[in-house]
């Protein structure tokens, strides 16, 4: 039977709510916190779960909870509405530990998609759950980027996080110089001095890496100066732009390679 | 000099805020509210402008607004704040008249998107972006989907409603007949039963239209009953699904045609 918190102003609530408020907390603890049954038990596939904090009302809609080999919690009402930050919730909450992920690690002439200053938080999730989804071997976030593990970009991702490994790098052209010495093609997404996108295929044995920039500001010219080619989706002249994960979404479909036990058979 | 509202109960403001609230009013009325000035401005290429409110201070920033040919009001600070519904806001806002669409206007043999409940105005907005971009003929909503004149379908569309024909009708599996007799090949995005995307190419001077679900219900049966044919895009298992407005641009982009004037050349 599990512990019941009572209290909103209980260390261990305390603690999960500065998990989800900071990122330096996060980076500091190398854990986060996610609320919501589906995204926990995507999480628990891949990332160590350290706690789990539910209320009657989902345990009785979700009784496997209690197998989940963690800490848990049952918490009152009044306590999920703190965690949850709101009054609706589903009342399933947890802690996680960071998946272990180093940029050392990344497969040598792999596929790669690399953010620059994507600060949207709907965005960076749309993008890595697009990235897992086509197969790619890993995500490269520059400065600036909204923070992989904070709950807007894990609702985003729809838990893609722990599927790809995303790795946070203090700086983007060195990043993708190095992968490029490790076998990948370096492509910007640029809408000037641009190849358009029917114009270039990369063989799907061959290593790459795509980056893109926010939807306001487009990829800094550090990193462009750094890629090898860049290409742009064409688009009437209709619209201006397209929405920043549907663009960076599109050009990976575009660069997916082969996509090992996907659904196409 | 434009005359300048100083109460929030004026009877001008009242109505504006009626059409951003509702879109039984904004049908009756025949007219929607839009936001900002680079949305405003983008609609006011193609939408008939019926008025304009500013606050001095946008005035003084974008003095070309005082040229606009329509009803021009300055409102004070606290009557844009009520026109925004909170506080922060770039003081500009308009009616504008609906573009003149119909169904029966759609050019036979042309592109098409069709949405089947897709609620989320986001995904709309995206989506309705999209197919603009792509050269898509026209964009046909089903009972059930979000209003593309509410204000977050605006938004999220960056004022491509103006430049795309988006008709909704009260029954989509019929308008998809409809569209079939007048020479489109209708193609459902669906999980199963379906043709991986690579498998399956129209040729661009031939006429479709793509039928989208919502990102949890997918589309409805007697949607997918009434196309040619299914189909999704392969995705790896490490996630379940793509992001809604992702998903449906993907498509979009696999099944554009000749794209005229567009950025390619």
């Amino acid at each position: 039977m599990a512990e019941c918190i009572t209290s909103r102003e209980n260390s261990k609530i305390k603690y999960a709510c500065k998990l989800a408020q900071s990122a330096a907390f996060r980076l500091e603890e190398q854990a986060f916190f996610a609320e919501g049954l589906k995204l926990c038990e995507e999480l628990a596939k891949t990332c160590p779960l350290k706690v789990i904090y539910y209320t009657q009302k989902a345990l009785d809609k979700a009784p496997q909870l209690a197998q989940l080999a963690c800490d848990q919690y049952l918490v009152q009402d009044h306590v999920a509405e703190k965690l949850a930050g709101m009054p609706s919730h589903q009342g399933v909450f947890a802690v996680f530990g960071y998946p272990k992920v180093e940029f050392s690690q990344l497969p040598a002439g792999g596929r790669f998609l690399a953010l620059d200053r994507v600060q949207d938080p709907g965005n960076v999730g749309a993008l890595i759950r697009s990235a897992a989804a086509f197969g790619y071997d890993g995500v490269v976030l520059g400065p600036g980027c909204a923070d992989p593990y904070s709950p807007k970009v894990l609702r985003a991702s729809m838990g893609a996080v722990g599927q790809i490994p995303v790795v946070s790098c203090p700086n983007l052209p060195d990043a993708l110089r190095q992968l490029h010495s490790m076998g990948c093609e370096c492509l910007a997404a640029a809408l000037y001095n641009s190849q358009p996108l029917d114009a270039v295929w990369i063989p799907p044995e061959k290593g790459l890496c795509l980056a893109i920039g926010s939807e306001g500001q487009g990829l800094s010219q550090a990193v462009i100066d750094v890629c090898q080619r860049a290409v742009r989706i064409p688009i009437t002249p209709r619209v201006e732009s397209l929405n920043a994960s549907v663009a960076g979404s599109v050009l990976l479909w575009h660069f997916r390679g082969e996509m090992k036990g996907c659904n196409s058979l």
